[in-house]
């Protein structure tokens, strides 16, 4: 599992940073990519990656802010000529997205040759993308705007061989059957599968943030509560906090100090404000713990099992 | 004058050619540039320029395929914050794009702090742009597609001084007033203004067309006779010519045989479908006769005056 940056920026696209869309890459998982905000210019941007375009089977639309969202008419309409032909695609966002996607298509006559499930995300909602579990939270923005946790289902442990040798039982078609059920009869004797297992290794958890004030809620800290990789806006990066509260966006400083009582692998400050000049982001950078990092375009972060 | 091609591609970008977008860059003549449809990463393109977006005062979109009209939302909510406060914006275009721009803004809930007035296009209206004529063809499309043409007014000759010299009339105040009425009186005798003023400079002309099918109704080529410099599509570049019809686009042998019977000075062929690699248009471009050139992204031609 990799978390990719295609955009980093906010608001206004600059000359180093694209405005947000991310990618969940989950191809060694489930052979696909979640794409997640889908900002101008996204097409342009996977063009520069090996990434094909009909891999993208669920998107998640954090907001409706246009810097989140104007590219993706032109993504839906050429993923359709680029192999995307009957692969249906799902679009989780906020009420308001459909119709206007719906609106373009018919405006621009784009004809698409797969289906659109649309999917009206609210507060505290769950979705299953092919079987990840994807939890939605209401943050704290100018508009409705969401933060999607993406939690990788548990892997079941092996089973315990040497120990099914001891019982006299050797691999082989049955050792199947003993794994898909709780119990197993051998010899007369029924036995608890679960004695004979492994325990699983938990699934990873990635929490990629919308548009937002520093929400200090202790349902939202238990929610991002023991993610792999945490992806928050950090807007402003430089102690302007009050600014930040005004404009419902974050300051940097402020998101490491409310994450202070949770634990996690990797924290991503991301939607960084073009003011920023490329010195000021190295010295900021440079005081930054090994596990924070500020956000590039194009960079490109593997989640290792059991980071945190 | 001059014409920049931000875009020269069609239907999906490729990494060498952006979909397209035009400048015809009026700056000399009227401060200000005029744009020809708006596909996607237009304000990334932008970027790459000395085009200043409050520059930008009137837009003419040809159709809304979505290739010509994915970057307007971007780039009307970025000019807001780029200068454009209060400056006025004119977008000419054909039915269903004004609604389609504001569902887009409501639903990003992107606050223009410029207005925007909407002129809808029909078949052979006339517009005034800031003193440029400009008229509308329609094409021959899918959809309905429009060919605009660019004409600037003359430019008045100047005063033979030597003349008004002989007369007894010195350079000063007088010259103006000679010059805003078709008679003056000197010395108690009426003379004819045009008697002493050099012949008038011929304004340019312009003719820039959206997708279509290669036209031969006499009107059309009336219409974009006399051009300085002509830009029309050509899809297909090598021979497709029943391929281009049917898919209501053009081929470039065709277009340049239909023109064969009209004057101009330059003739670009542009919205180049992008199966055709650089060795390929290497080779087309290098049989053209010198007036005729295949775009290709950030392209910048100077349009001088009696240039046919």
């Amino acid at each position: 599992m990799k978390f990719k940056i295609l955009g980093s920026g906010a608001g206004i696209p600059s000359k180093s940073r694209n405005t947000q869309s991310y990618i969940l890459d989950v191809v060694e998982e489930l052979n696909q990519y979640f794409l997640i905000d889908a900002s101008e210019a996204l097409q342009h941007r996977i063009m520069s990656t090996t990434i094909r375009p009909a891999k993208i089977k669920h998107i998640f639309i954090t907001h409706l802010h246009g810097d989140h969202i104007f590219g993706l008419p032109g993504f839906l309409s050429s993923r359709a000529h680029q192999g995307g032909e009957g692969v249906p695609l799902y679009i989780y966002a906020p009420a308001g997205l459909k119709e206007w996607v719906e609106l373009t298509l018919r405006t621009s006559a784009s004809h698409l040759n797969y289906p659109i499930h649309y999917i009206e995300v609210a507060h505290n909602m769950e979705f299953d993308a092919d079987g990840f579990k994807v939890k939605s939270y209401l943050l704290d923005h100018a508009i409705e705007s969401y933060l999607y946790v993406f939690i990788e289902p548990d892997k079941p442990g092996a089973l315990k061989d040497e120990q099914l040798k001891r019982l006299g039982i050797q691999p082989g078609p049955f050792y199947k059957e003993i794994k898909q059920s709780d119990t197993f009869e051998f010899d007369g004797q029924i036995y608890n599968t679960s004695e004979f297992m492994n325990p699983p290794t938990e699934g990873r958890k990635v929490a990629v943030h919308g548009d937002t004030r520093v929400i200090q809620h202790p349902d939202y800290l238990d929610l991002v509560d023991g993610s792999d990789l945490i992806v928050h806006e950090a807007t402003y990066l430089d102690g302007e906090g009050e600014k930040a509260h005004l404009y419902y966006h974050s300051e940097m400083s402020e998101v490491q100090k409310n994450f202070s009582s949770i634990s996690y692998g990797k924290l991503i400050f991301s939607h960084i404000s073009n003011r920023y000049d490329q010195e000021q982001i190295n010295s900021i950078s440079s005081t930054l713990p090994e596990n924070m990092l500020l956000a590039y375009d194009f960079m490109e972060i593997t989640i290792p099992r059991d980071s945190q």
